[in-house]
């Protein structure tokens, strides 16, 4: 049994951990934090049959886990990191905090010196479909963003195939469980409901440092324009991308591109011609789905990816590092 | 033309009244105030395309006006009514501040000493339906609020005709914007899509004073059961009432005396047998929609009501006691 | 390993319960059927990860299951429930036509000449927290609908108990669900959406047959009122009831008893004094959640349950009474 | 006073027609057309509170109105437009029969022989930004589709300005209501909601022809990828555009661009910078709301339009060109 510590468990991430966490055969809730809710139970917080009792963040009994998943604030997250893995436990990061590998990208895009850059070069970005075999020997893994697994997972074999040049068009629609649980005039029901809203477009969010961090590895050429969009929808994000091909490319050869990438993968799932992704597709699973479709008139792919982006865009892909991490099966507690 | 002032333009009754005085052939908006927004214009505050400019409350220029709407929080209104009373307006109160009658009864359900308990005899409870020939002649009207409104049209006739005895059950839903604009966790989007939540159920809802007052009016035995629920919806109220019948009632009878009670209300429309009151009869409407079921077995009516709570409960009910108010077509805008 | 068939698997319960047995240790999916969608898999027919191939109804391979679960229209049920258990296979029905005891109850509510009239003797009403030894001995249960079990769960203590006289008034409230995956104008998006509609209101509902069935077996006074209204919400029930008690009864009380009666329960939860229960408490999970609350100073009680329509209302305690008839941990993928 | 015939009122376009029609000050419904609800009220086929009486489509009395809104299927409509002209009144078509140019393309995108081709020579393309003065002079408007209205508007005044060459990214998000009324599975609230669908993405959707045909008319070079998405609320139209720009382009040039272009537009709306484009903006009333977005780093605009797909995207916009034909302030009853 792999005795595991919850940071932050009456967020939305972390409410969606001890519900995985509560099925999976081989792990067990050690102990769930909270400052907002202390000495009540994770039942008293959100609506849910799950009577686990908070303790405050700096009361947690680090000697009694083998991992902690961490759903804190960026910024908070670096600071218990360090602390639980001094512990001898090792961490899982669902935090921004050990995505970007440079403390200088860190501090442009997030506004803070880094607390720990440090353990800046043992943290490895937690995306299985890209760095497997480095997550199962970390002792730090970086949970990645929930709009990255989305765009990354689309875009890695058209970028590492090299069949594409230019700028890459996203446009992302994500349901407001992304936007996290604290109230905001941008969250309240009537301001969402009915609606659709886009944000930070072009070359400002911040999970574009991500995005580009991961994908230039793959071809030092990428370039994204990002253009996320709050979906009326509490959980899922659709990704509809737009990338100009190469001269030799049409739809069976991107088929074929995306099937010999992928076929290995437990939770990627490529949809067969004529289907498009979405959100259901994924919603409250650990899938990618991915379609393609080739506009041969103009050259252009289009990719879909649809993602739960609490499971597979957080507290999922989080499990799955875990089963990495420990050395089981990778989909144990996902299926 | 009528001069008019918003009180709390922000808000999404204040909005909704924007809106509506917008097309309002004989209305002028003189000045709308917000104290959080000052100095910007409503689109700045709400996504939509009124560029009216916001000023602080208390610089409001009260002698440009001859009616204010105050859509303000209970306590700051009744100061506010005190004010532009002196100035030689009239006000049309949104809040509860002179709904009650009584003092010592707002003090039970509010919480607060009445700020302006002397201003309590003039003010009527702006219900067109049972107090037409009051609102004409009044300088302070209290605009009732949205629950009350539903409740109370549905059951004023069959309460007053004497048809019952006994608790009767109004199990009341609403959609979100009556909670009002302020984040707070209940109004979370992710907290509120999905699910429906009851909530002050029993005899503890504010609303409930309002009703009784008004219906013990009608019959001195009137006695509620007040359950509201909070639906994921933007707008609209339907209010379910049980009521036990006497024996000699049936259906027809039912109908009939609803008919003559409302026959020459322009905003009450009573549906044909067979049909139920849903809130898409009345959204976006100042329509209040009643439906009347009789169950034989077991000697019980069933009314179903439906509003628009922004406009029957809150701002067209508002418009159209200015319009009583000062001698216009009832209908005025409304239509 | 239980093999298992489930004939209509295109529905919304058939898709539900392909999702709860692919999780489940003990079951294996031998087929599954749809009339429709016959030679493609599931996943042409709905946006998921299973690619289960469908079969003809007739052409299901009998001989390969211990257990069929049928999703399929009453009427229909009938004729293929007889096929199953003559094949030597258990059947679990989650259409209504096992439900009630009596032919002619089922000709009187669905309108149609029961199909296997002799089978009724020996079947059991699937509802654990009454039924649970019966069930265990059956070689047919009927999965009641999913109102009645929220209904039942909620009254059936306050009833035993005899606490109460006079009609119940029930007013719940359904996602859609509930009405199936046949396209109508009733649950057209647009026609739901941002709507509450209440229908078949009073005594005419045809779940009001299973509920007074089963309540008058607990206690022969039973007598509700049973008004339903669609919800805007894609899954889960609300029940809100209003019992009047009789002398004698407070909270206290009655939260005894309530505690008494379902403490080893492992589906139903109660909810602490001052929490109200609401669709987020149960949905997606196999839980009945319940809130018990007295209004003092009229002598009633409001009881509301929780349930997922999808889960708890259907396939859920479907997957619960398989694991009862086959001798397994009751709670077994169901967690 | 204006009197009209609505053929076909209650699909969701006639039915908003009649609404916007109701309150307009020179307009007088004389007849409203269904074939499946003959001899009902409107209120009988839609929860609303016009009780106009429903005839069927050939019992029109056309010798009663001065314009017919023909709200019909296309082909459908091509066959009442001719019969309305005969009998002298003047057409507003609300579907696709009359807005290409071409009967070839007709043929082509719509897989109809067209039934009134010696028509097209006099049918002007029904937005009044670009055809004002050939609207005004015109007996037959073809009423443009909702998706070219959010596309044309945000992008004639970039490609007349000659400022981008290359194929132009449109990424469309449209409510249901856009779909129609006919229940079919894919406007099941079920599959709709928490959901967001790509569909006919690339360059098949239907309303690509329109875009192009009228794009084309302003820059030759004009060539879009066109990607609508089902978005799980009722009303409303994001278009999201991507569009190159040559050198010399920035955020200030492009928005005196648009500000001179729709300077005098009574129902275009250009949001400061800062602010994109939401459905709420514009949703419930007739304006199309366009937002600004310069990416520096890659040279690229952003351009966010809103409507409302059953007002500027169908029947307001169809009030409007009423307006224009028949000589009256063109903003008449559509503030």
């Amino acid at each position: 049994m792999i005795r595991v510590g919850i940071f932050g468990a009456t967020g939305y991430t972390g409410i969606e951990l001890v519900k995985i966490l509560a099925r999976h055969p081989q792990a067990q809730i050690a102990f769930a934090t909270s400052d907002s809710y202390e000495g009540k139970k994770l039942s008293d917080a959100f609506p849910c049959p799950y009577d686990i009792p908070l303790v405050a963040h700096d009361a947690a009994p680090l000697d009694q886990i083998d991992v902690a998943f961490l759903a804190l604030p960026h910024g908070a997250s670096a600071d218990f990191a360090k602390r639980v893995l001094d512990a001898g436990a090792r961490v899982i990061d669902l935090s921004a905090d050990f995505r970007l590998h440079d403390a200088a990208a860190y501090k442009k895009w997030y506004g803070l010196d880094h607390h720990a850059p440090e353990l800046l070069p043992q943290a490895v970005y937690g995306l299985p479909e890209l760095h497997r075999e480095e997550i199962k020997r970390t002792r730090l893994t970086a949970n990645p963003g929930c709009y990255p697994t989305s765009v990354i997972l689309g875009l890695a074999p058209i970028l590492r195939a090299g069949a594409s040049e230019g700028t890459i068009i996203v446009d992302s629609k994500s349901g407001v469980s992304g936007a996290g649980r604290k109230p905001t005039l941008t969250v309240h029901f009537v301001e969402v409901n009915e609606n659709l809203a886009p944000y930070n477009i072009g070359r400002v969010h911040r999970h574009l440092s991500e995005m580009e961090q991961e994908l230039k590895e793959v071809n030092a050429k990428a370039s994204l324009i990002f253009s996320p969009h709050l979906l009326p929808v509490s959980r899922g994000i659709l990704s509809t991308m737009y990338v100009r091909l190469d001269d030799g490319w049409d739809e069976e050869r991107l088929r074929d591109l995306y099937a010999e990438t992928y076929h290995a993968e437990p939770f990627v799932r490529i949809l067969p011609s004529g289907q498009l992704a979405t959100l259901t597709h994924s919603n409250y699973t650990n899938y990618c789905t991915i379609s393609i479709h080739h506009v041969a008139e103009v050259g252009q792919a289009i990719i879909c990816t649809s993602i739960d982006n609490l499971v597979k865009g957080a507290s999922g892909q989080a499990v799955q590092n875990m089963n990495l991490m420990f050395g089981l099966d990778e989909t144990m507690g996902l299926l």
